[in-house]
């Protein structure tokens, strides 16, 4: 049996101090000791979504938080505008139907970023509350531009509502720098945490639109659990080692720094594309891509079920395939959480092998010298590009 | 410092599988190996709430738990009658409102139940789809008789909703037997793991009701999560740790059986009470009391603050308050999940010094022996009154 690696775009492998955290013995949620780490990960919190805003810690999936969003933000019959550019962008809609809105949906080719004038024109069009965007589409791994979205949400007076979850500790999204109203995550991607929390945090006009909003919901008011957590504990009992776990992984962010956190995703990411791109496979995402997660289209005559399955059983390596209409077409790589270099290395080369065996004809060599030298050339820099734009 | 006990009716201490099971390092939510581990999670399930019937998990607490029932099994403006015991009976109540359902309240005084004949003449003059209760209400130590609500229920044409928070894995609650239509729990009671799973079974009658309503939300919809469960997986990313943390405890009630648990909790409480009886004190509830924790009214006289730190900073046990009105009035002593007859004896040694200590004058002898043989008395039957129950 291979040593197995997890390189899906979340969950991700996890350090060692965050499973050392998850494991230690239960403490009291309404005790002292849970309070001061609560109150360090609300302040860790804060840095990592580039915020003043509390970041509202939740007991749920990414899901579960986008839900709590549309369900504080909005009245039932409320317009919104969705940007549907894969599964997660089908989810807002879908969340967004279920709350009975009245959805504009501006509909993307998978792969594909939405562009700006046709947002704006859309906006112009028609009277909406919000516009519902993923930053990063973990479907397809496209990112969208979500700091010119924001500013045009400013501009036409609608809430910037973004799922974050792809995103938030993985590329640069600082909120409160870009405007945008509600930002949200999951514990499972960026953070390197098993799932099962959720975070969302609301500009102040988000917040008074919240107060505008009648039925919230119970478990996801997100009113009550300001007025809780702003006491350092949370409305219900929450997910207790996933939060002692959470202070172990915002202790590595607030050491490191955002800034070289970004560079080492970016370093990474150009790992895998400049891998992939000279082996001749042809990337999903072509200019705007995510830093957590590179989507490959799969040559023309090669099963992706037998790919990934070859890739599992003989080389270790567990990655994704594509969902709805593009499985078997497209593979994920994840590359978010504890995974370095060399991990995406080995995996580049036993995807290559893999290809190889399912028939594929196309032998290369030197790719991953010089996947791997584009990786230190990045990282050797001393000012990243991305650093400049998160200051 | 002294060594940590914590005995809390939830969060409790966690086994050391349990421990070793939650630090695991990750596996993906949609490949074999989690599957395989959640369909035997799946079947044990069946078997700790006694039911043919799939037992849904979900990544939330015990209250979102409690929201997905509701959610699922009434549409709004229909007529409930909710029992209301204590802070979780008034929990009903808040997410019954929050449904804006038509709520016939029961009130009862904090360590009272329910008398069935007060809930007939109830049902007889109130059209109502269902009742909603607690099996065990966790703020007073109450065991509410569910087996003749739910043939009330059953008499009745309603449906019996029974929140089984410190209820399932601690008391006899057999869904099927019972005839229950909707049994929850949570993950850090009678299971013994951290908290952020919670866990909803349906009998037929209450699957057909979920099909007739309409708006049950998104993330809490149990018809999706029972189509995804059905084929072990989920709706929705779930709490991957906590579900290979559930796999370690639910494989103890297995080989252990849940007659031997329901017999070694007896012997628990037995123990404890007669240790708080013999010194003095008084139990608030004084006939239908749950198995995993009990409540005792302080002395007057006595802060009930400065006892549970005395207790907390010098003999090493966390306990908890009094809720609501009876904060400062009760303390509550957990005794669920991996604890044992010694944990709870140094308890009543430290509680009866601790209340020396904040001025109380009756100083006891024996009582700890004499709980103590209490334990072992009941622990040595070969058959138990609780075994019969559940056959």
């Amino acid at each position: 049996m291979p040593k197995l690696r997890l390189l899906t775009p979340g969950p991700t492998p996890l350090s060692e101090p965050v499973k050392k955290a998850l494991s230690l013995d239960m403490i009291h949620h309404r005790k002292q000791a849970f309070q001061e780490i609560f109150r360090q990960v609300q302040k860790d919190l804060q840095y990592l979504f580039g915020t003043q805003q509390p970041v509202l810690i939740l007991t749920c999936s990414g899901t579960g938080a986008m839900e709590a969003s549309v369900l504080n933000l909005f009245n039932p019959g409320e317009k919104v505008v969705v940007i549907n550019g894969g599964k997660f962008g089908q989810r807002w809609k879908e969340i967004a139907q279920s709350r009975e809105l009245d959805v504009v949906e501006v509909k993307l080719e998978w792969g594909k970023t939405v562009q700006l004038e046709q947002l704006s024109s859309i906006l112009d069009q028609n009277q909406v509350q919000g516009v519902l965007v993923q930053a990063s589409e973990t479907s397809t791994g496209v990112l969208h531009p979500i700091e010119e979205i924001a500013a045009l949400c400013k501009q036409k007076n609608v809430l910037c509502v973004v799922d974050g979850i792809s995103a938030v500790g993985i590329s640069p999204c600082p909120m409160d720098k870009w405007g945008i109203d509600c930002l949200l995550t999951g514990s499972q991607k960026g953070l390197g945490l098993p799932p099962g929390l959720g975070f969302v945090a609301l500009s102040q006009k988000a917040w008074d639109k919240v107060a505008q909003v009648k039925a919230r919901g119970f478990y996801f008011d997100l009113l009550r659990e300001k007025q809780k957590q702003a006491q350092a504990q949370t409305a219900y009992t929450p997910a207790i080692n996933l939060i002692v776990g959470l202070a172990e992984s915002l202790k590595y962010f607030r050491e490191k720094g955002l800034a070289k956190i970004y560079q080492k995703q970016r370093a990474l990411t150009e790992l895998v594309r400049t891998g992939l791109t000279q082996l001749g496979l042809e990337l999903l995402a072509k200019t705007n891509y995510t830093l957590g997660l590179t989507s490959v289209i799969l040559p023309v005559g090669i099963d992706g079920n037998e790919l990934l399955a070859i890739l599992a059983e003989k080389y270790g390596y567990l990655i994704a395939g594509g969902q709805d209409h593009l499985k078997g077409k497209i593979v994920r790589i994840g590359h978010m959480g504890y995974v370095d270099y060399v991990d995406l290395s080995g995996c580049l080369f036993g995807l290559h092998q893999a290809l190889l065996e399912c028939g594929w004809a196309n032998k290369s060599r030197h790719f991953l010298e010089n996947a791997m030298e584009v990786y230190w050339k990045i990282m050797a820099k001393e000012e990243d590009l991305w650093e400049k734009k998160t200051k």
